[in-house]
């Protein structure tokens, strides 16, 4: 569980471009975020993480690395980065639950 | 279910300027889309709605009106359409789950 | 020249994937937006268009079909829709000019 | 003038929240990144850097501490990070002024 006291949360989208399967190259970031993030949210468009700000812009700034790793030279990370006193993922999404 | 016939999916995000509580004008659009598209993901930075391209963007359309109807002037809708032979949310998001 | 009753201001990026040559696709609907809104702005991401909210959202509802009419299936258009009392792009951007 | 060498890319959107004029902080981090990068493009959702992917991504880092200096505590950045053999933005925008 999130706790409140999480000063950053980052939402992440890989775009892997001029491939023809980006697939691999999107799910290797994933499971690094994952990895380093066992509450990350795995969204439609993107992968939301929470923690302290230093931690979460360092897994930011891996992710463009990582996903040019194999097949793509031209990566584009679209990032949400939400810093201050923030709600967690929790508070913002628990009452829209059905 | 989605099913995979769906053309279009909408990633959307609405930020009310300017306003000391943003949160009830962001709750009204999310439930405005909850409504409209009983399957929306509600997710901690965006709500997912999937569907045919016309429906999908009439719906986009009435985000920013709704979210302006009660304190702010001065609002941003962050937008992600996705168009064409697209993976559904369940295909993107199932295998990551734990 | 914007003027400063426009209710509406929208930063579009194309994005087609799968394709090696993304390029064609994107110029055809930067040319599309240029033609109809004279004053649009090119920036290295997005293109900038500026006037009624009904409009702007017409504009925007063609991107991904005219994105698509080529090579790419798979096309993600990424918005940024401001509404209401909104500043022009002359306003927003002048006093940084050097 | 961009060398073509640069292997990064980044817009910057910086978007204070809950805070009845939000232009002072945003302006902050539009002349800090003037500062750092002389060739910065300022424009009207965005700015956007270019430059080494090290040097990017730390600039990028300061922008949400740097906005909220002073009034906001609720900050979102919106980033698009573009890397790899990617195109400059003069590259990217000459072909359609006019």
């Amino acid at each position: 569980m999130n706790t409140p006291q999480n000063n950053c949360s980052i939402a992440i989208q890989v775009l892997p471009m001029k491939v023809a399967d980006y697939l691999p190259d999107i799910d290797r970031v994933i499971y690094y975020l994952q990895d380093r993030f066992p509450q990350a949210r795995v969204t439609p468009f993107e992968t939301v993480i929470e923690g302290e700000y230093e931690e979460c812009m360092d897994a930011l700034h891996q992710c463009a690395l990582i996903a040019a790793q194999n097949s793509s030279d031209d990566i584009i990370v679209n990032a949400k980065i939400a810093y201050g006193q923030i709600l967690s993922s929790e508070e913002k999404t628990s009452k829209f639950e059905k």
